[in-house]
């Protein structure tokens, strides 16, 4: 049987420590091919190009990988794997990330590595953003190499159509990780501070800043899994529907 | 009773048709204040300007409407409207659009627009996106403006909380529009076609195209009413865990 092909991106761009860590998991478990942004990207949520155009730009960055740096946004990357690179090809898997900060609860609204995972399954192909809660350029991934390879081989062995996962790694040494854990999605926000300052010419401006606060109702979601030490695996999907407000909101009705 | 404080934006920027039409009908009802961005953000979803500084520009653009032009995306205008332009005041409702195009099924996710309502709900503010299914410069805003009256002005009135609406106008005169009608978020998606062109020095580029496709089961949707000549009002919400998903996965749990 042929080697599973595993479309990789991600939000930090296609020289951020994360990704090179998930490409060494999947040049175990299948081909990849990678598909990132040429530069950093985080927060750009499912942000799309249409006013300019999109270059892809082949780079030798994995060794024996074929390897993509795009222009544009996460999305951008994984609409131009799909229609152009590999337009008759099945892609059976595709993996983002591995994001270098959180995407439990709302982050998943603003993450670059989340939008890319949930635009693939938009197109059919079942999809995992793969976040690790470590900022620094120096963090260490191999829990999320080890159990990133559980999920993938397990993934794509059942075979089930629609799965798209938001998957959460603690900041753990990988023998203090308790598990991995199906989650839903947490209810904290970010509470935001920003910073006001003035620019050389005196022009005042702000810079975005904040904390994450976890909210009152958080058991089984993800980021009270990630508070006892497991890993979250978020089941995720794109219909934003508010079903239990439909017959609220009928007297709206004309 | 003081009139209601409402924010109004968009991500056509202030100096689209859509906002001055939505200005005029809050101006009826409430008290608005913009922020909306200096420029197009069409197709920015959520994304948020984290790695540079953001401006707010106080701008005539609006008769005796207290009004600010800003740099950053939909996302960035209500986060910077909430923390700091009405800090220590109540926002009774936001306002986003009138956009120009459709925000109908999957286009919420992509959308500016809607984006910039759901940012507004996240922070408890009741939210109404506006959609008008014409891009043109030239637009009908009328049916926009009176339905989006009726609804502004209902929601403003019942004092539920948690509210955030999706709607869309089709492109009709306002004797020929039906009525307004609660539905479901659409299955449609785009089937995207790049344009392949190659620069003055050579260098290929791809330009974002493409087809929007209504889905198979797509009755009591979005997309439903609008082929029948109605308003479509889709409440929506940011909780995207996929709950039909929860059990079957319970294999991943390790």
């Amino acid at each position: 049987m042929d080697k599973p092909l595993i479309l990789v991106t991600n939000d930090d761009g296609i020289f951020a420590p994360g990704i090179k860590a998930l490409v060494e998991v999947v040049k175990k478990i299948g081909t990849p091919i990678v598909v990132a942004p040429d530069k950093p990207q985080s927060g750009q949520g499912h942000a799309i190009t249409i006013t300019s155009p999109l270059r892809l730009k082949k780079v030798e960055q994995f060794e024996g990988v074929e390897s993509y740096a795009c222009s544009g946004t996460p999305v951008d990357c994984v609409k131009l794997a799909k229609n152009i690179l590999l337009k008759d090809q099945t892609i059976d898997l595709c993996v983002s990330g591995v994001n270098h900060g959180s995407n439990a609860a709302l982050n998943i609204l603003y993450s670059g590595t989340m939008s890319a995972a949930m635009e693939a399954s938009i197109e059919g192909i079942n999809s995992i953003g793969f976040s690790l809660l470590d900022f620094s350029f120096e963090a260490d991934f191999s829990a999320a190499m080890h159990y990133g390879e559980i999920l993938i081989s397990r993934l794509l062995k059942e075979k089930k159509e629609g799965i798209l996962l938001n998957v959460n790694i603690p900041k753990l040494p990988i023998s203090d990780i308790k598990g991995m854990k199906i989650c839903t999605q947490g209810e904290g926000r970010w509470v935001e501070d920003y910073k006001e300052s003035t620019d050389p010419r005196g022009g005042v401006y702000y810079w975005l800043d904040g904390n994450f606060e976890k909210g009152q109702y958080d058991d089984n979601t993800d980021l009270d899994a990630l508070k006892n030490g497991y890993i979250s695996i978020v089941p995720s999907q794109h219909d934003l529907t508010d079903y239990k407000n439909i017959k609220n909101l009928s007297y709206l009705e004309l």
